[in-house]
Order: C-alpha cells, then structure tokens, then sequence
C-alpha cells in the first residue's frame, strides 16, 4: 500500500501573510515548503520574464508562461514529494490563475481550466486555504519596489481578492477562508482546526 | 472592405533550406519574414530557456513554453501585419510543434491541438510549405554546436519528419511537401506553383 503526502496551498493576495503560515505549518508537518512561481531553475527565469521589466507578456502568453512554471514545479518538486509520503505547501497555486489571469485580467475560466489541468496533470490540492485581507490593507503591506503584477489598479486587486472568494464559496470542503487580519496565531488557530476537521492532520 | 494579408508557413527538420526559401518568398511578395521560436523580445528569452543549456523544461513545461512564444509573436508581430494587408512568411509554426512535441515527443495530440488554438486564437496558415529532407541529410547539414533539441537522436528526428508528412498527408489543399533536396530554384519553382495553383499569388 503506497500512502501520499498531503498537498496544501495557501492563497491570498500581496501581504496577506501566506509565507508565514506556509513557513510554520510546513515546521510544524515537516513538510516541504515550495511556491509558484519559480520554485524551479527554469520557473525562477519564467517569474522574471513574467515579473520583471523587460517586454510583457500579452494575457495569454502570461498564462501559458505560469501553466509552464506549474507543469516544471509539479513534475520536479511536488510530485516526488507526496510520492515519498511527505506533505507539501505550497505558497500560491493554481487558484492564483484562476484569480489573477481570470477576474484580473479577464481570460475566459473553461480555457484556463484547461492550462491547470495540462500544468497539473489532474493533481488537485487536498486544502486550499485563503487569508483573506482587504485590499487596502494589502497595498498599505507592500514593499517599495512594485513587480509588474503589483503596478495593476486597486480594481484590479478587488477583482482578484473576488475571485479567491467565489473559489472558496462553490467548495466548501476543499477551501477554507481566514480572516487575516486577526493575530497570527488566531490565524494559525484557524487553519490547524480547518485541517483537523476535514481529517487531514 | 477589409484585406488581410496571406500567411505562409514554412516547415520542415533542420538543415531542409527553410530560412532560404522564407527569406525569397518575402522578397518576392513584399511579405514579413519572421520566425518562431524567438521573434519577439520575450520569445527570444523563451527561445532560450527551451534550446540552452540551463534546466531543462519538462515535455509539458517545453509544449507550454512554445505555446507561449507563439501567442506573443501572433499578438505582437504576425496578426498586426495581417490586419494591415501584409503578407506574412514564417519559418515555423504550429505544425512544429505536432511534428515535434507530438510526434517526437509523445505528448497527446489533443493537447497539442488545444495549445495551438490557444496560442493563436484560431488563426491558421493559409498554406504551409514543408521542405522535406532524409533526416541523414539534416544531420550531415547541421552546424557544429546542436541546442537543446539537435541533441535528440536520429529516431527521433525520424518521428518528427514522419510527422511533417503525416500532417502534409491530412491536409493536401493547405499543405504542399517539396523535396528539398533538389536545387534551389527547382524548390522555389514549386513553392511559387503551389502558391499560383491555390489562387494565393
């Protein structure tokens, strides 16, 4: 009998607190802290080329960039992780498409579904965990030097901050949402029950 | 009334002349000579991480990364010429990536298929021209330093040319296969006769 890790995901937008929590469940597990994008070699170039400065990339050419990162961090880092039986989290998933390259930037869902499911090959987190923040309060957390995903518009944002909620709202088993703004550990508090409950601690 | 410029392909294993012919054809016809993969500032970086020497793209990651290209160079280069009545001449398109990821590689058709669509919102060649070579010929005209891809072995090339023909074979009308081991201007005599008999000239 061969026994899985666990695959977890924490989702959220810019200063929502994700490395923090993915930080301390993956001590707290021994799991594997991972994140997209760029975990990889070749997914660190592709978060430049997405990110950084040089020609952007037109809408789809950005999702078939991050599908790339996803299919080069699930086949090397992820995939060999839970066959081995360790748990991993993982800092953004495939949920950000869905949020970002859908209500963000207003791709049609059926085609980005479809990039997932070629990036993951059907592998689906067990608990996808939202901390949720207000958008003010995620531009007021921001660093100084803006990437180019984070030079977009507040409505921009409050479209993205939606689209993880509608996620969260049609699959209440697979997601949990947690108000971020509470104290970490209250934060903390919320997640490890969430797990719990569901059976996956 | 709107005119759209034609488009022409063409395709065919390393070493078939392809670069030669584009180049003429574009003269000939006023046309954009262009290329895939790497004709726009992000492809070529792109290009790069496919065919260079850093970690090496999963097949998918590889097929997505393509596909990504392709997306940048019809939004930015080919489908601008288009709308403005220019011809355009590539040197490939998306028959490379059936003939090479497909049937070299073995990833599923389907998906193949999905990312072209994806890739070029639908947009198809009017005519693609393979050039078609015995893959012993392609290696004996190869330059000293193969990329990522010369690398494969001669099986390997033997499946891509297979499906160069495979696809020609399917499509009779909006493909034409010229036997590029004749001169030059044999070649060119054929490309611009298939052209003329399709009422493309």
């Amino acid at each position: 009998m061969t026994t899985s890790g666990r695959f977890f995901v924490l989702e959220g937008i810019d200063g929502c607190g994700k490395s923090t929590q993915v930080t301390r469940l993956a001590e707290e597990r021994n799991a594997l802290a991972t994140f997209e994008m760029g975990a990889t070699e070749l997914g660190s170039a592709l978060r430049e080329l997405i990110l950084g400065s040089g020609q952007a990339p037109v809408p789809m050419a950005e999702a078939l960039l991050i599908a790339s990162d996803r299919a080069q961090h699930m086949a090397l880092v992820v995939e060999p992780a839970l066959l081995r039986g360790q748990d991993v989290i993982s800092d953004r998933h495939a949920a950000s498409t869905i949020a970002y390259q859908g209500y963000g930037r207003g791709l049609a869902m059926e085609d980005l579904l479809i990039l997932i499911d070629l990036a993951t090959a059907g592998r689906t987190p067990d608990l996808t965990i939202l901390l949720d923040i207000p958008v003010t309060e995620s531009l007021a957390r921001r660093g100084s030097a803006p990437d180019r995903m984070e030079q977009e518009d507040m409505a921009f944002f409050e479209r993205v901050r939606a689209g993880y909620l509608a996620q969260a709202a049609a699959d209440p088993v697979g997601w949990i949402v947690v108000d971020a703004t509470s104290p970490l550990d209250v934060v903390a508090a919320a997640i490890d029950n969430a797990i719990a409950e569901r059976g996956l601690a």
